[in-house]
């Protein structure tokens, strides 16, 4: 069956993104460094706050900085001065307000993917800030249909499918993440195509199988679909 | 024409909100007192930091949660202690985690709906947090649609109503806020119902005009739907 529609993740695999979140990390490890102790790591800790925030937090900047201001506090026996909070919430602001960079190739891509597919966008994350990056990315014209989730597991991606009148094997879904962008959508029976991003925040790592095709970029996208099409069904 | 569909919103129409932020508000008022002048007030403060900030973090507990660390800061000259914005993020959580509470008469009153109309959830805010309390509530599976939106404007409306193929005079929005759930669907055609809430938003206030129908209590609204389907058509 004919790849009809595809479905974009955008963080790290249309803008970068974890490059951004890496950046401030280091910032807030530096930060932190007159009440750490050497043998421990305040990004280790980190990780495990925002783990631990998770299931009321959500995915995006703001549950980040939250999570940052929590382990400041804790880290630093609460000892912590306002000054420094003051900074932790205006690196959160920072990023909120950082300017949409596309990956390389991707406009051109995505430009040449729509002539001939239905593109969705599938996002996660906060609701605001991902509108507010689609429409400063200049892509968002691209897209039939925009798909900002609080989870990608299977049922969300069932739940995309059906929506758009879409069966599974004429749907492919391209991402960074293997856990939110691969391993879900093959349980649909649809197809995933990984295309790493150099970073990956700790809360995304998974293995991908040896049989998810691995892109070092979306542009080779385009040459794998013509192969597939060109391919006797399987 | 008759009402096919009926648009619910979610906060102070379906469950209380606004009344625990308030409850929140006032705690954090009572926290400023040893930093703030009695001729100045926190909560006006508080209010303006969240409408500078509306821009950047949208709607939400965690945007309040974060400006009411920033209001904290700043009105305390950067000497609040973090055991003080400890306690805030506490709040934050617990709001988050707060139980869900159906408004009076909600339960019966959907599930009367729901037997002639198709119901759609729209609602605004933060989208992780509007879908664990929509799970909570008990409710989910009286609606057809789930729409949880960043802003509640004219254009968002027109596009909820041609996803579900409905004519405007086929729907009616019905909320506490006259500002979202009111001016923006009269714009595109449509009815609008409003259900005032005890307290109302500083950001959300605005004024219906007299000809928009106003019911005390979600409870009314079959009732006017039933002297809607007998008039003779306007």
């Amino acid at each position: 069956m004919a790849i009809t529609t595809i479905g974009l993740d955008g963080d790290d695999t249309l803008w970068h993104s974890e490059s951004h979140f890496a950046v401030t990390t280091a910032r807030f490890v530096e930060l932190l460094e007159p009440w750490v102790e050497p043998t421990t790591s305040a990004e280790h800790h980190l990780v495990e706050v925002e783990r631990r925030n998770l299931g009321l937090l959500g995915y995006g900047v703001k549950a980040f900085t939250l999570s940052m201001i929590e382990t400041a506090i804790e880290m630093s026996g609460a000892t912590v001065p306002a000054s420094a909070v003051q900074e932790i919430l205006d690196w959160g602001k920072e990023l909120l307000d950082h300017p949409v960079e596309l990956l390389d190739g991707v406009a051109e891509t995505v430009d040449s993917l729509m002539a001939d597919h239905q593109l969705l966008l599938i996002t996660k994350g906060d609701l605001f800030h991902q509108e507010s990056k689609l429409a400063r990315s200049g892509l968002a014209e691209a897209f039939t249909g925009i798909e900002i989730v609080s989870e990608k597991d299977p049922a969300t991606y069932r739940r995309i499918l059906a929506r758009h009148r879409v069966a599974g094997d004429e749907f492919v879904m391209v991402g960074n993440s293997v856990r939110s962008d691969v391993l879900p959508v093959l349980e649909v029976g649809a197809r995933a195509v990984h295309v790493p991003y150099h970073v990956t925040w700790a809360l995304e790592e998974a293995e991908a199988g040896d049989e998810v095709p691995t892109l070092r970029s979306l542009a080779d996208l385009p040459h794998l679909l013509g192969d597939w099409a060109g391919a006797p069904d399987d």
